[in-house]
């Protein structure tokens, strides 16, 4: 059976191509040429059990959003996931990842997949080490071909796309260990497979076996997120050896996978220096052949916990006006707990509007008459014009109703003094003058 | 009297350079030459009632962060009005500008001073224009005396630093009413002028009599602040001939205040799509002899309101990085209310967290480092250092309490999947390998 990548490169517009070309307002044969050459790839697992539409993510396409979920060791309520769910949907996130690694992972995973009407993404290196965990096992002495099993399982079972840490090699590791980073490792995936190719003495069994992991993802037509484990989680280690060093590396895998006609996005940093993220994304397109970026934040102070969610959105737009295609949300919890929904929620929209603000940069198509259809309504002072546009409406009435202006038209800001209603009575009465 | 301008143009470094230079960890003799040259300007007004230190702003210094406070006409507590100024100040806020339109002004402004700790400025044109309404006289027919009165008054009183709409002359409103723009002014100030000059048909006097301006600030060493009363209110009206028009007035206005010894600053924008943002500040540098950059947001969408505190955050990290001297905060209830204390308070931390990520672009002394400690705590998963060193530590502090993880080092989102545990166990356990 051809996968998506393969259909592409034989000229066949698919109903994967054509709808979501639909999705994002462009020409179906734009778009499939596209992913034939890896500048875009559609998430759509051929088992999804629920009818999703495909997604597209790259190049010159609308930025993405995704929502991190998942419960842990500390917290492992069903029904909670299953509410942080809702509220990413609810929020307009455009995937959402299942990174539970607490209690029965099968079950979590399969509850999200049913419920989720985007596409979904997991970390499978997560359940091997539960798995581990879960039969008194060190997670270090995990076999190789667990983590191939859990794999095809996820694949079997839905899963969109998965986040694989090929790109953490001996190499790489020895760099890492040897160096002198302030923050080491902070990708937990990353930190798995550190830990054994140190204890074995061995390569990443996922880039030795790259073959093997493709020929998995293509059977199930999982797009796979090559993982950025040495990702920098300081400001201090941004844009370092070792970074670029597994970036290098991964734009090797990019090229085999699409020889073994499987789609590939490469994720990035991370923590971040303002003024450094264009240099990012400029040499991850160069080095990984255009492939769809797939950023964590970029997060751009290490000071302020308790307000990620904006250093985050702050770094992921200029990432996105940088060519970044795809932004992971951080809540304002990270760096210091799992989010509930209401900060599932509040993250969507937060890297909702980096995302927007880096479209009418990018010049995708819509982004910018959003934003002067709704200047418009302001001019107009139309209230419930305003209110329909807005990204948030709730939130947006909420905030004008609790404090209400003597004039309707104004705002409890400038009230009589609102200069958008003085300047539109002079240009209306030509007799002022 | 000589002014802090012609005293640093004579070499002499005053009590004012020394305080501001040991604030900004620069050589007091640096930030003389930079006053001399116009390129920072000291804020301090000779008449302050309350001693306060004198606050230097521009090149090469720490980003600063303004809060606007003041009534409406639908708002109008004084009580509330220092309940944000406490808020502000609280939230370390380096400026606050009381924009009072509601109430009695000059009690109200009195009360802002007195319990001020750092420098007060104002916008005197909304006194002068409330004086009109107090006398039942249309705003419109203001006798140009009255708010050189207003000015002369509001100095006495001890204000810091005053917001002046100089560039709002003839040929700019004319450009203006004739253009297409889509919000033609936002600015209350702008608006007035505009509105005056329509009606009139003469020049500003703000602009015709610059001299009698600058005569006054320099009486009482009031900063000039140059409006920007045609700054864009729309993603649409970015960049446009009316707003490069007006920079350009107030970069010839820059050097005539230089000449009569009174030290300037000039305001910006406004509503910017992101990747216009850098060429705002390098064309205000180039115009404006290098004087600082105070910009207002910039707001990088219009289309989340509610959101506003987070869509100027974003605009005025990338204005920092580009070297933006000095940020005006914009809190989540623009363009729908007010601000009340709690949305101040917000408003100064995200504009604070933006203001940073651009001073660690710049290299500003003890950005850097700030970050590096902060990460090397997170290494150390020492929480009670992470909380000390947070910009918000009892933020911090809350959303971790609100979910404990049973292992106290560790957080609920990776509990005993702690990346950075499991590497320093691996870096510190030699015979793991």
């Amino acid at each position: 059976m051809l996968s998506i990548l393969e259909e592409a490169r034989q000229e066949i517009v698919s109903t994967e191509i054509i709808v979501a070309a639909i999705a994002e307002d462009v020409e179906p044969d734009d778009l499939r040429e596209a992913v034939a050459a890896g500048r875009v790839v559609i998430l759509r697992n051929r088992n999804r059990p629920r009818k999703i539409d495909p997604l597209a993510i790259g190049e010159g396409l609308r930025t993405k959003v995704n929502a991190n979920i998942g419960t842990s060791g500390d917290e492992m309520n069903i029904d909670h996931e299953l509410e942080k769910l809702a509220a990413a949907i609810d929020a307009n996130a455009d995937t959402v990842m299942d990174l539970s690694t607490g209690g029965n992972l099968a079950e979590i995973r399969k509850a999200i997949i049913e419920n989720s009407t985007i596409p979904v993404g997991t970390v499978p290196i997560y359940e091997a080490a539960v798995n581990c965990r879960n039969a008194d096992r060190p997670v270090v002495d995990m076999d190789p071909n667990e983590l191939f099993e859990v794999i095809e399982q996820q694949g079997e079972q839905g899963v969109d796309f998965i986040t694989v840490h090929c790109g953490v090699t001996r190499k790489v590791v020895e760099d890492l260990l040897t160096g002198d980073r302030v923050m080491d490792i902070v990708s937990r995936g990353g930190s798995f497979h550190a830990e054994w190719i140190h204890k074995h003495k061995k390569e990443n069994p996922l880039y030795e076996q790259f073959d093997r992991l493709c020929k998995i993802a293509k059977k199930y037509e999982m797009v796979l997120s090559l993982g950025d484990g040495l990702r920098p989680g300081a400001i201090a280690d941004a844009t370092d050896r070792p970074q670029i060093g597994e970036l290098v590396v991964l734009g090797e895998l990019v090229k085999r996978a699409r020889e073994n006609g499987v789609q590939a996005m490469v994720e990035g940093p991370g923590h971040v220096p303002i003024d450094d993220i264009p240099l990012n994304i400029h040499i991850q397109k160069e080095i990984c052949g255009g492939a769809p970026f797939y950023v964590l934040g970029p997060i751009v102070t290490d000071v302020a916990p308790g307000y990620d969610h904006l250093t985050s959105a702050i770094g992921g737009a200029i990432a996105a006006m940088s060519g970044a295609d795809y932004l992971c949300y951080v809540t304002r919890t990270e760096h210091l707990s799992l989010p509930d929904a209401e900060a599932v929620r509040e993250g969507v929209i937060y890297t909702r509007i980096a995302a927007h603000a880096g479209d009418i940069a990018k010049g995708i198509p819509g982004a910018w008459e959003w934003d002067r259809d709704m200047s418009k309504a302001r001019h107009e002072l139309d209230w419930d014009k305003m209110f329909d546009l807005a990204i948030d409406p709730e939130l947006a009435k909420t905030i004008r109703n609790a404090s209400k202006p003597a004039d309707g038209e104004t705002c409890t800001m400038c009230g009589e003094f609102c200069a958008v209603k003085r300047i539109k009575q002079v240009k209306e009465d030509p007799t002022d003058g």
